[in-house]
């Protein structure tokens, strides 16, 4: 039976998917102080866990960005040990090549950094990443789906350098998670795919604080829908 | 007896400070594939332990900034249960706070992100951080070290954002793992120090690169005297 953990950040990400599958939530899953939330059961013939990314104590809002995302892989890997990561959530995406609000993308395979400059021999290649985790192609035929490289970085919006370094590392999504989910799947030797709903076009338009806000209903909508097509999918694989 | 656990990201900052103290490095402490090494041994009254970053096996360079050190900061605290972190490295300092090449800074014991924007409401907070992990005043007072808030992101250099939060955060220090280090043991409750040597003044003069090379060996060498003091101190302190 395949085993498949979900990686999610926020929980308005992850309610709706919640409520179309039938997992329980574990009490304290990991040591005390570990903000995480983990549900688990059956999807099909795969054993699926969803780990949420929980709430910080101090500021009451969802532990996002890459710093939380990268532990919670990492206990995520060791607690249910999984053949597959799948990252899903919301991003920005370049209406510039392709995007369309509440478009769902399945990440090309590639995780690139674009707010690690470190102008130093080797350093500069180790900050940008550019970690190859699975080959999503024949996936995302199978599945009708539109792919890209994803950038991951800290912020929500967009500074001159992160935008030139994105447009260096050939993304169409921009995120805040993927590429630090990766470097921990690389390090565990765990395949990895990311699926995205667009909320922003992070070239066009509003900031993108006020369209994220504007189109996040309909996002994590869709990302509900095609994560349920991809898990039924994925299911079918016995190795990932 | 306390049990002292110190991060440090690169090797060439950790090797001098190894060289003088009576370590033993620990065969594959944490899971295979994780790329960090752990050295243990006793210093007087103290049960301690060093843990490095370790080198990226496809980049050849050590594992710093943020993603690594969070990861790094829970399994040193899971595998060595510590009194307390102390995270000990080189960073920037500002010229006109007062900073100069070679000095050893203290963290005030407030840290605090500089690349973490996120413009929605109490989510602009999280993004910034501010976590308050130990009160150095005394300890500063008593070792003759300066202190400063630590404002801590994922690049060496400075972006006009970056340089802005800085000086909002009111920090006289920019390093790249701190704050990252900071929120693990904020978390599980751990308290956490650091110390830091500049390398080189971000407000003035050459590019960071270029004064980060130049001063390493020097920054590298105080940091090494000043760590030992500092353990000195805290070998003799029951509960820290």
């Amino acid at each position: 039976m395949v085993r498949i953990a979900i990686l999610m950040a926020m929980k308005n990400e992850a309610r709706t998917l919640l409520q179309s599958l039938d997992l329980r939530q574990q009490k304290q899953p990991f040591r005390s102080g570990v903000p995480f939330e983990l549900f688990q059961g059956r999807f099909a013939k795969a054993q699926l866990s969803v780990v949420v990314s929980g709430t910080d104590p101090e500021f009451h809002v969802d532990n996002v960005a890459t710093v939380p995302a990268a532990l919670m892989t990492y206990l995520a890997i060791e607690k249910c040990n999984p053949d597959l990561v799948l990252n899903a959530g919301t991003a920005g995406g370049f209406g510039g090549r392709g995007c369309e609000i509440g478009d769902v993308y399945l990440g090309s395979g590639t995780f690139c950094f674009h707010d690690r400059r470190i102008p130093l021999p080797g350093f500069d290649r180790y900050g940008i990443g550019r970690y190859s985790c699975y080959d999503t192609s024949s996936l995302a035929a199978e599945l009708h789906l539109k792919t890209g490289i994803i950038s991951t970085g800290n912020s929500l919006d967009l500074q001159g350098k992160d935008l030139q370094l994105i447009l260096e590392n050939q993304a169409v999504i921009k995120d805040m998670e993927a590429a630090a989910i990766a470097w921990v799947c690389r390090s565990l030797s765990v395949p990895m795919i990311a699926v995205k709903a667009i909320t922003d076009l992070v070239d066009e338009g509003a900031p993108t604080e006020t369209q994220f806000l504007q189109n996040f209903h309909l996002a994590v909508k869709n990302l509900q829908i095609k994560t349920i097509e991809l898990l039924q999918h994925l299911q079918k694989i016995k190795d990932c």
